[in-house]
Formats: C-alpha cells, structure tokens, sequence
C-alpha cells in the first residue's frame, strides 16, 4: 500500500523532471506531456514489449496517462516551485529508481524468467524511461555518461533477485534490496561518485566501415 | 472504399514528404527509403506493438512496404516537381493525420481497449510516425514544438470515440469526427494557431542527478 | 556448428565497435554496456519484436547479454589492441552482416512470414542494431548516409529465400547466399562503392507544416 502510494508519487516526479527537460528545449504542452508520460512508463512499457508480457501497464491502468501527463502540464505552472524543491526531487527520483527497478525484477520473475534476464528487466525498467526521454530531447543519454544511476539499478536488482531465490515470500528481501539501493544512490550523489569513463578518441584518418563509428 | 484510396494516398505523401527530409541531410537511397518507410508505416506499428496487436499492418500486406519506400525514392527524381506542390502536401498531410487518427481509435476500439486508450491509439497512429522519423533525423521531434498538429489528433480521435460510444455504426461519426479535425488542422495552418509553449531555463549550477537533465 | 562459432564471434566483434563509439563519446561503462548490448541484439531483437516471435534471443539464451556487454567492457581495457586490428574488424562485421542477414530471413521464413517480408526480417537483423547504437549516440545512422551496407543486406536475404524457395532445404543457397553477401561487401569497402544520394536543399521560406521538415 504504502509502496503503491510511493509509486505513484515517484512516477509524478519523474514526469515532472522530463517536463522540466522539455521546458529547457521550449517544447508546447504536448511535447511536455508526452515527454512526461515517456520518462515515466516508457521504462515498464520497454521491459513489457521486450517480454511480451500485454498488456501494458497504461494500458490496463489508464489514469497513469492523466497522472503523469498531468503532472508534467502542472509543471509548466509551477515551474518556479519544482525549482525550489530540487533536493526533494532528487529523493523522490532515488525512491523511484529503487521501486521501478525492483518492480520490474518481479513482474519478470512471475513471468517465468531467470535471474539474469530478472535484472535485466530491472534495470530497464528503472533506467530507460530516462533514456527514451534523452533520445526524444536529442540527447546522448545521461545514464551513459554520468554518476551512479544504473549500477545502483543493477545492484539493487541483483540483490532483490538472489534475495527472493534464497527466502522466497519474505518481505525482508524487498526492504532490504531497497534500503541498499537507496543508500548507495544517496551516496553516490553527495560523494559524486561515477562509473569509469571510457575515453577513446582515435578515428584512424582515412578509413571507413558502417560499424566503425 | 474512398476511405482506402485516400489511405494509400495519404501513406505516400507521408513517404514523400519524409523523403525530402531524408535530401535535406544529404542520406543515400537506403535513408530515404527506410525514412519513408518508417514515417509513413512507423505511427501504426508503435501502436500495434504496444497493443500486442499481431501481424502488423505491413506484414499482412507487403504491398505497403512497396508503396512508401516507392513514393520515397520515386521523390529522388521528382523533387522538383514535389517541391511545386508542398501546398496539396500539406493538405494530404492533413488528410492522413486525420485519417490515420481514426483508424487508429477504430483498431484500438476493436481490440476491446477502453475509450481512453483508444484516443491515445490514434494519437499514436496519426503522429508518431512523424516522431520517428525525426529522431532518425536525429532531430527534436517537430510536433513537441510547433503548431496544432498531435492536438488536432487528440481532438479528432476523442470525437471519434464518444460518437461511436453513443451512435455505435452510424457512419456520420466518421464523417463528423474526420470534417471537425480536418478543418481545424487547416485553420491552425492558416491562422498559425500554436500549443503554447513551455520555456524554462533555470539550470541550476553545480547541479547534478541524471533525471535532472 | 562453424556459424553458430561464427556469429558469437560477430556479436563480440559488433559489441567491440560499439564500444568504441561509446569511447569517442566519452561515455561510462555502463554506457559502453549498453551499446555493445544493443548494437550486437538491437537488430534480432527489433525484427522479433516487430514480428511478434517471443521470447527474444537474450532471453531465451543469457548468456549472449554476458558476451556482448562482456566484449564491450573488455575493450575499454584493450583498446590499443582493437585498433591494430581494423582491418581485422571489417571482415569480421561484414561476416556478421551476411550471417545474421540470413538467420534473420530464416527466423522469419519459419515463422511462416512472405518472401517480402523475409527479405526485410534480415535486414532488420543484420544492419538495425546499427541503427540503435547511432541513435543512442546522437547520430543519423550511418546506414543511411554511407557506403553499400544495408543494399548488401538486401542481395544477401534475396539471393537466400529465392533460393530456399527453389531448392527447399539446401545448404549450397546459404553459402552461396553468403559468399555473394560477403564479396559484394568486401569490394564495396576495397572500391568505396556508394549508394546514390539524394540531396535537396530547399526549404522555402516561411514555410509550415509538422510533416514537412
């Protein structure tokens, strides 16, 4: 209950932060909403249609379209409010990666899939929602190339899913995937913490192939 | 009948027009037609695949691949003769938002989807084609930053639903929702009617979280 | 027994450019990961989704995530030793190009899909996951600008389900299938052969419409 409730609540933020993402490239309301609703489902609806598991969750829950594309409208009103509460929203966006990705571990793991293929789904479920987002900004996307974000995903998957195999039904497994989760990305955002950087720069001059860039 | 011929018409000035956006980023013959392709086809496709609607619409008829990847390459030669002529594209183009918007709610509609989902259906059908082939452009997605268009979508696909909720079979629906759309989409082209936008640019310095950008 | 070492060599080989590119972008591990990921499966994985065949490859078989993203890490350590071996990589990717060319026209031949849409099944396999990565990166893709890739593509999946359809069950079609694929490749690279571009460079004025750019 109280995780539904933090669901619904973590999915507004994300929609409201992609609106705000849309707002600095003066996207009209409709590139706001739909930015909204991407950044916010796109990352379940990803996972789903890879799965093959229909229906999608907007689509068996609809008002998930009007809350999400809801929040992202109220952003364009309330922008000067959201600015102010920055902090909070980097917390509300920690909590929603830690639910959506341990969501997704288990909508896979009911659907009959293996642990790796349970992280996996995780991770998508948590992460590409912002990927989607950047792709749709025109941007190279942000979890490729800064902090801590889908190794936290990764992690908290990992545990969740080794958990759930070791003591199958405790709900000890989901508090504690979330709590490890939580506080690395907590973590990592005061300390900065990053993921190595691979820097490679040598485009031999002339050459060629289709797969080499 | 009529409404299958200005389909096929439709789907091809859809093709065209992304193959002129194909020219202006100087791509070969494989751009242009998949650009065509994508475009013309993509819209419908997202939809079914997100619906779990199997086969789509090309691999039950192959012919559509024909069609648009044609009118695209056929628009290497004819530019010319295209470019005299981008007032009627713009009125086909106007057909076939319409059109395809309608369809979209009559597949969704068929599937058993409820009325909400069925508007975005044909949102997603009559404008996201249009999405994607700007993101192969690699381009921000034109219609989350100009002019009535997705919204003429919305408004034509919400008639379409509740007309057909209260007078199920009766044709005029059709008529009324494609006339309504139809005429709108052209005073917003004529009168440079807008969704307002959304502007914001408070990044804050130092800033950080991934969802932030 | 040869193809299937084949192709896992190829998907290394397509995570390992991947990788590279992520590289040029200056991106983390993860975003290495990731395009090697989606680079090497992107293509199969579109061609199932888009035809409906669940579970996709990586599901069925996990250990393909570990190979790619595996490849694709290993190269941010061996980077000088990838490019001493260029050459090497372009026949590797053209052998990849042609062998999941015709494993994508068989999985769609089996499924029970037209000649057409065969024909199109592989080359969603063969050159899509290209697509993905350029995408991801923030690119046009390349196979829409540059040198006879995805028309390879195109002759290979003709020549092998004409010829599956005329000699039903013959291994000579898919080697012939495959050295005509890899030839036409090869001399491609070696003579620079292009597919015709369009170029088309106006834009009127004060011009409109969403569908026109």
């Amino acid at each position: 209950m109280l995780v539904q409730v933090l669901s619904l609540i973590a999915l507004a933020a994300q929609a409201i932060t992609a609106a705000l993402a849309a707002g600095r490239r003066n996207m009209d309301w409709v590139g706001v909403c739909t930015l909204g609703f991407v950044a916010a489902l796109g990352g379940g609806s990803l996972r789903d249609v890879l799965l093959g598991h229909y229906p999608l969750s907007w689509v068996r829950e609809p008002y998930l379209l009007g809350l999400t594309a809801g929040a992202a409208l109220a952003t364009t009103f309330l922008s000067h409010v959201v600015k102010r509460m920055a902090e909070l929203f980097l917390w509300i966006d920690a909590v929603g990666l830690v639910l959506f990705t341990i969501s997704g571990c288990e909508s896979a793991l009911l659907g009959g899939a293996t642990p790796t293929i349970s992280v996996v789904a995780g991770l998508i479920t948590g992460c590409f929602g912002g990927v989607l987002r950047d792709v749709l900004c025109n941007e190279i996307p942000l979890i490729f190339r800064s902090e801590l974000y889908a190794a936290v995903s990764i992690l908290t998957g990992t545990i969740y899913v080794v958990g759930r195999h070791l003591y199958p039904g405790a709900s000890a497994v989901t508090l504690g995937a979330a709590t490890v989760g939580l506080a690395c990305r907590m973590l990592a955002i005061r300390y900065r913490w990053q993921v190595p950087t691979f820097r490679y720069s040598d485009d031999p001059p002339g050459s060629g192939g289709p797969r080499r860039d």
